[in-house]
């Protein structure tokens, strides 16, 4: 059990989900967001701060022995936004526990859009780290990958670099049944993370075990997580409610979907 | 939903359990074959030609957005046989594809006797192209295969290249035991490849979840087909009913068993 | 169903889970140990001697078709011991096979200590020969799988090199929970190995099905052999008898555990 | 030193220069076109042929000890032409050689248009056979390396596959800067392919020891063979007399250049 | 040739190289650089600024159809230094190429410190991506490789990701024998890169062919690029001027030399 | 340099060519053989004992900063004399240089028939430890190569594990212009493993720069050695001296030649 479990980003759709469901793997649940996370709870506490103010993300990160960092922006942004939450929000982050008095375990939350430059038809290893960003945000997720494992080799910080690919209750479009997460395999996921004796510094898909796989985690099969849920049981209402993409449209060539044909966003 | 989906072969064991069992995948099913077709059901058209009579299958091919094509030529036989089926019959068809005004998508039943010189002991991804054949049919099979790739290169028309092991009722030798397809899971395997967005050009093997596998399809994961029928079940019973072949016997040295050595028949 | 199976060891936890339960192998089981295999039941013969004793050894393999090789050292020993049972037993024991009027196929308890310096967060694919010893007895391993491919490519001699994890009836430590045989998936394991009409000479893990794998089996997987326990179910009881290791403690570091930290055992 | 040598396509570009080259490896040469190969010097049989007819082709290959096999249709035509001297003369040629008194070994003058397709920025190694072919002279191509190794799989008979570049005096287009293959690096090939004593089925390309190399030969490296001639010293040349293609062009982006482009060709 | 050619660090020690020996290569060179470029000489332009300036750099790159990208930080430094100079500076000229009225192709200096905390002992295929940053100049070069290759995925503009060794007159350590690139053979390098048709976004090595290599070069030999040069002409008198480091000294341990032990700098 | 630098087998012919020619790299020389070693020159010492004579071994390894470990049984022999020579001579040199007041680097003659069941048309990457011995002393040198690996994870000993080829002044069969080891080429290849500042434990073939290759040693070019010499200046010699095998010969088959087809040897 942890003493103190930061979760950043705490008031996204991730970050809550989280706070109601990992309150058993610490003695303290430290919630981050720039605002709107509520009343603490008990065995909670609550820092507002913004991810790109140094100082005070190394006062938070202080003390804590886990962290999950689902902080940060989150899709495609203007570069000012992307870089101040993706790029100095890393670094403030590991800077921060670089100097901490207690080496925290960090889960990051990566992106499948480190990747979506792939075809859907092609299957990917990511031990093999095959990236292909389809916009500034992949890129930045590939900058956060590559911070997180130098801290690792350098200073012995442990991450699992996760690439999240779309944790929804259910897929909301046909690409998304190869990538759907579910909050149940995301949660056991973690759980794994800050259990196993030795984690390294791994990087894996943060995705269920869909029909319509893309990815292959076995790799990390020493985590010894296996997700249980599987994206096929939506097929025929998705199937009903939506058309699915034309072959020859990006959501169904990419694994990144539109992201790939989105352009630079002017701040 | 498909407007119109070609079945050829439609009176060989496979063809005409994809008869019974593919009708609500198109509003029209084409079947084609030499003789023996039997009376059109609602929504059948029946057509017999020869598919080495270039203008009959392009004719047959014309206006089907779906091709299943389990006609040709399907055990070893003589050269001439074999080329007209599975050499000029395979070009007579997609010449009809191309010239086609709707563009198929193509089910193209190639064989595992492409790889038939393997041994057993071998374990295949049939993404790196591993081909040994074992006679003239499977050598016909490697020629199918890569023209339907450059058809796809060139062209555009999506084929699934699918080696299929044996399909039968029961695997009526222990080799079979590894290469069995139940009939179930070849029907999910044909509707999967119609429902995908993007199909490509993936080479497979047609193949339940034996135990006894030889072959590793998850280079086509992204297909979302998982066979669920196991051979296994019928081990106890073929056990008894017939001795396994010797460790020197052709049956249990190579996956193309006997087809390796057949001669070359003459005509 | 085999004439005569040898179960070297048959004396120690494998070997005599072996004579319980793979009476319906053979018509004789032949069982060999230095000492204390009791009263022979029916179908049993008993023959006692060291595995460093050539002419006994030759004798005793005479007329087996079967061999399950548990004998020998099974931990870290000092070296006479473990050449003396690892190094010189191996050869005897081919050398009978070599020279017996029926040429036996053998299952050779190998061990994961052939590769027990790579690290837990390594997954291993030992048709790849990744061997990496964590002491003698590893090393004497490694020796005994060349000495059994050296046979096999010489004289047809088909053997199983099953690199035996832990089996227990329950994992004793956290690191043995990707390690951990069932006594089942053992004996099933063996089944199929004495089943298969072509066996080769493969190297394979002796593992269940755990969630927390280190191995990946796929190369053999054309022996039909699919694990079924888990030893997943054991991790709560195990947290609640046993601190897990430090992640910087060897037995959270190397998949060998404690063997790689262990010294030259002086005689 | 060979007794007999068949060289096929004699009259051709390559074929010819076989005919003044490779008078030393044989105590006899045969020589085969359809038409035009003059008088026959010493030593030299002339045989006019079809390749598409069988029984001409069983008799000529009767007695041959070694086979260069030039002939054929040597770029894209209509599929009957194709048909006729690619697929149905290999088949031919083979049925010679099985039924031959002497077992010949051969040289096939295969293609890197068997290729054609992969990107110029991708790297092959061809014992991967990564086929991807450009046309249907192509794909007979593939035809025929399948058919020799399934000749040699089933009746022994030696092939070394060479997929030919581009064999000119010169380069005569910038992306045969790549591909170029001298006549003295052919020459030296063949020598090789007809002196070890141990050829096997090796597919490999023809291909000078050019700067911009595509291809990755080393898997065939026991053959002993390094070419020595490098097209680099074409390049200021080639700059002076042609304008490179752009880079969105054909010529420029596909290893197979215009062939990928061609369509198909009425008869 | 080009039209314009931009040379960004030209008062760098690498830029200025550039400056010396690409003249022939374009009708007009931009020179860039904060400070310190002199007087311009024929055809030569001067463009001050800061890589950080976004419109400044936009401005500069608008009409140039080649790029080489020798500026930024080139060694480890604060945070905010290496961000304002190869995150920002980055963005700054992918944006200027990107809306640029000609597209350039860009030769980007990234740096072996990408994967500088491989052992010395590994040998690495750039194709593959191993990256193991040393550092926060390292990881910037990560996202520097990475905003490329989406740019080339999104946008088209290619790229050559050129990890640059040692480049010196001599290799100053042992390390560096290695490493070292010779001032020929990088020009050779920029040369080829902007000659090839189709030149992709490929990553390779700046390196000679130095007897003590770690890296293949091989996947991008299609450049037609072969080093001349090799650093063991050097090696006696680097032996009789310095001390090797001893075995457990990180300059003998990591590709990255001495950058593996440094810290982050404080700002 | 170093300060004792030992060779065992210092009357065997690759042996007393290191004495010849090592000289300069020690400020001492220990030879060591059973007999025959001469009159020790300045700077020589010569040490007298059986290598399986554990105590005199251990005593002889004392203080050497560097072995070459040319001793043991260099050729097929009865198990007794293979095991004295390369099981027990390596367990008691390794003992020694465990034990002993300064740690030496060691080269180890390993041998080309650890790998002597491949084919003469496989391609092998020493660092993928392909092993399949062809005899009793194949398998003890991969015994050997497994015990330098263990006592390199486990103590830091430094090994160069040298599958030595065939190692004569002009290779004596057609089999050996493929697997011919110049003197030059050996000397040159202690004197890199000797001066590199980290070893590690590479596996890697002694084998000269052939045209007819067989290995690849790519995965050991940290070494920075490049053989110089190229056997195929013997080829038009031998081709005049010896008939070359025929292609089913186990020597025109096997990379061991005719090790493969030599029987156990009867003591």
């Amino acid at each position: 059990m942890l003493q103190k479990l930061l979760i950043t980003g705490a008031n996204g759709s991730l970050g809550s989900l989280c706070r109601q469901r990992l309150g058993h793997m610490a003695k303290t649940i430290r919630l981050n967001a720039r605002r709107g996370l509520g009343v603490a709870g008990p065995d909670e506490e609550i820092v507002y701060c913004d991810l790109s103010d140094k100082s005070a993300v190394e006062a938070m990160v202080e003390g804590c022995d886990g962290i999950v960092h689902m902080g940060g922006q989150a899709v495609e942004g203007p570069w000012k936004i992307v870089k101040a939450a993706n790029i100095d929000g890393m670094f403030n982050l590991y800077e921060g526990a670089r100097k901490s008095s207690v080496q925290p375990r960090i889960f990051f939350a990566s992106s499948h859009h480190t990747t979506g430059f792939h075809a859907q038809t092609t299957r990917l290893d990511p031990s093999k780290n095959p990236t292909r960003p389809d916009g500034l945000y992949g890129v930045s997720k590939v900058f956060g990958e590559a911070l997180a494992r130098m801290y690792y080799d350098k200073f012995g910080i442990e991450t699992a670099c996760v690439r999240i690919g779309s944790c929804f209750p259910e897929p909301p479009s046909h690409r998304m049944l190869s990538s759907w997460l579910s909050a149940d395999d995301m949660i056991c996921l973690i759980e794994r993370i800050f259990s196993v004796p030795q984690l390294g510094c791994p990087v894996l898909y943060g995705v269920s075990d869909n029909d319509a796989a893309w990815w292959d985690n076995s790799s990390a099969a020493y985590l010894g997580w296996r997700p249980k849920d599987n994206s096929e049981r939506f097929r025929s209402k998705l199937d009903a409610e939506r058309t699915p993409p034309m072959r020859n449209e990006p959501d169904a060539m990419y694994q990144g979907g539109l992201f790939c044909t989105d352009g630079i966003h002017e701040e």
